[in-house]
């Protein structure tokens, strides 16, 4: 059975899609004690195909690295259902580390991260408010426009 | 009444700005258990003007580098003073992440950085010895020439 | 006398160098409790060479590359012996951010991390299995082509 705050993802249309496996050799996630550490998430959707490719400032809009942050958010969380069994263990999102293609300069990596951090917050209400930093990189894997890392308090 | 730390800053001429709030859907820190993660800090000055914009490398000195380094470890511990109510319950500096906005194979991240780390240092003495990653990347936000995240044990 | 897991490296050609100094107001490892976080090391081989310069994307070829990560991953290691005395003493690779100085969009950044991943398998088994970060940075201290930051939990 669906927990509380998959239910909410539910009303709002979410369904976590089939955690992305590790495609080397590491693991998508890391559980020390209470403190779970997920690996870097790319912008893929359920469907599997990256929601946007290419760099912000040079061709990809702030609205769709929104969209691009927002699906990295939700690969995060289908990690942890996949780790805890229920979304409901998590005690506080702790951190998260935002990575955005980005050409020389592009300053509005920020309005490009609250992609992911509202949907944190949509899911987790104040547990999900969580410590940030957001940089732009001149490239990520598969020439993905976002990547999305995380820590997470669980019980 | 303010502590040993914040004695030693002010004996400096460094006043601790009020802290940035979070621009967004997070929060400035986050503290689980004696373990305390700020977010990513810009290098706004105390009139909350960036004390440098633009990329090292392309037009910002090493010299103004440091600055803004500096500035964003001062921005730190203005965190963590509202975070604790005072410096001294630091225990350790564990790891700052240094992130410069850098040109295309720009090399003396590290020397940049210096501007954090002796900050640090010269606030914590031995304690304020950290673990450190540099990197130089293509875009910060709002074009600040550094950003610098830290994690922290508290007591 | 070296534990299990040097041995194997022994026995693979592989022998840990004199670990780098911190080239600044900063020190090579910070230990919290059982929680180890390891600064940024760069590719330098055992006679202090980096491995590879310059970007991936523009010049370094991914097989070098590779063995530049690799370079990375036994200088993690090698900090971790200096810390710990016996690498039998890591619990669980928890963590590697790695940082490859890459053109603007080269999309391979996980192959070139891989260098540093299978090292840790083969170094710990099972628990070396990490999470992971891979992004693409414009810079990298020294020009080096590759960057792996760690942590750890450790007995």
């Amino acid at each position: 059975m669906a927990g509380t705050v998959e239910k909410k993802l539910a009303d709002l249309g979410i369904t976590l899609p089939t955690p992305a496996p590790a495609i080397a050799n590491y693991v998508p996630f890391v559980r020390t004690q209470n403190f779970m550490v997920v690996s870097g998430q790319l912008c893929f959707d359920a469907a599997g195909k990256l929601v946007a490719q290419g760099q912000l400032g040079a061709g990809v809009s702030i609205e769709d690295g929104q969209k691009a942050a927002r699906a990295c958010a939700i690969n995060l969380l289908s990690q942890i259902k996949a780790a805890l069994g229920d979304l409901d263990k998590v005690v506080r999102v702790v951190r998260l580390g935002g990575f955005i293609n980005a050409a020389s300069g592009f300053p509005d990596g920020p309005k490009v991260m609250n992609g992911a951090s509202d949907l944190m917050v949509t899911a987790f209400g104040d547990k999900g408010r969580h410590a940030r930093t957001t940089v732009g990189v001149s490239a990520l894997p598969m020439n993905a426009a976002v990547e999305v890392e995380g820590s997470f308090e669980v019980a």
